[in-house]
């Protein structure tokens, strides 16, 4: 019998360069919101979802590909840009074979740092895919990075519970020996029957609900509503 | 009445440069030994403790002070040095009176990156000299980073759940917005009746445990056996 493959848990983009991520599957979490936006897009049917790193180059790609462009700053629709960063914004009436150009900023970014360290597969998960994202790293055996988006590289405690969520139910078909797994779970285990009160004292929440934004922060913790696995080629993000 | 001022946790070095900490009070902590070793060897009289950030160093200031020196590589005193990294190698009939040269990586590294960030004062902190820290902070009503030191810039358990339980005990006396904070609060209050059992699960243990240092890492984590609050001072952590 091989051995189990390895996971480990990055909790900032700032710390994934300490880690050997060739050859491992990294899985970019950006729980509110672009992670969960982006499966929910494709879930009910984009063609494709190009995230981009600047509000230029949006605009430029959203031209190139006659795409719809979208994103956010302050709770409000960028000037210059189409769309918000909500997953209620794009039902399959209005998405459905459209390419999404979207603008973010923390989980773009970790997504090139993971690229640009070689690693073999990019996808993205987040509660809404929850189980597209537990069911394929469990069939690929291959090593892991639960990669948080985080805030300005500061640790948030969203995309940590969501790390907690995946390892509480792929554990047994990993190798775990990093601190920061172990308290993900454990963060994770405490909290899953509480989680809709327990998000509102994270500090993104404070951020977000100041701009009305409740509903889809409880939708974004929501396991499963958008059940399908984003992966990453040759600059979209697809359905696998 | 003013504000309460700002607590935040730095969950590795790697992270410091996010936050301003001018004017701040920086907390190194590095459970698993360091700043145990530090607070004990000064509640055991010695006079200072010099933490430097490599073995040449240690062996050229333990020459100019007259210094004990001191570090480990892998569970054993480094060539060239003369003591270990174990708080048990510094009673007070040892150590009374002299200069501790102590060479350590990762809190070390923390230390300087404070100082070089205009801190306005550092100390040290871990279980043995808990009600110290949290007096301290209590009193001095500045802002606090509670600097974990990592393990090679990777999140450790053993540094988190110290700061939980300095949060634990000066909550009501700051403003704390912090993921990591909330993070590091919930893992003390998960883990504090299970503190021994809990430790052997963390890497650092694993990594430490195979030299059979069991007794010291149990030590690192009881509160208030060394009570006393190292500060920083010119190049030396000497008693405030």
């Amino acid at each position: 019998m091989s051995p189990k493959p390895v996971l480990h848990t990055v909790l900032s983009p700032k710390l994934l360069d300490i880690y050997d991520i060739k050859n491992s599957i990294v899985v970019v979490i950006d729980v509110f919101r672009a992670t969960s936006t982006i499966a929910t897009a494709l879930y009910n049917g984009a063609q494709r979802v190009i995230p981009v790193d600047s509000v230029d180059l949006c605009i430029r790609m959203g031209k190139e590909t006659s795409g719809i462009t979208a994103g956010e700053r302050d709770g409000k629709v960028i000037e210059g840009l189409a769309y918000g960063n909500s997953p209620a914004e794009y039902p399959r009436s209005f998405i459905e074979g459209k390419t999404l150009v979207l603008t973010t900023t923390n989980g773009t970014r970790l997504l090139h740092l993971a690229l640009n360290n070689s690693a073999s597969e990019v996808i993205t998960g987040s509660f809404p895919n929850l189980t597209a994202v537990c069911d394929h790293l469990i069939a690929q055996q291959k090593n892991v990075i639960l990669g948080c988006s985080a805030w300005k590289d500061r640790f948030n405690l969203e995309d940590t519970l969501f790390a907690g969520a995946v390892i509480n139910r792929v554990k047994d078909y990993f190798s775990i020996h990093c601190d920061s797994s172990l308290m993900a779970a454990d963060m994770y285990t405490l909290h899953k029957q509480d989680m809709l009160q327990f998000i509102r004292k994270t500090t993104h929440w404070h951020r977000l609900a100041a701009y009305g934004l409740e509903a889809d922060l409880e939708y974004c913790v929501t396991p499963d509503v958008a059940n399908i696995l984003p992966i990453y080629h040759k600059g979209n993000l697809v359905l696998l």
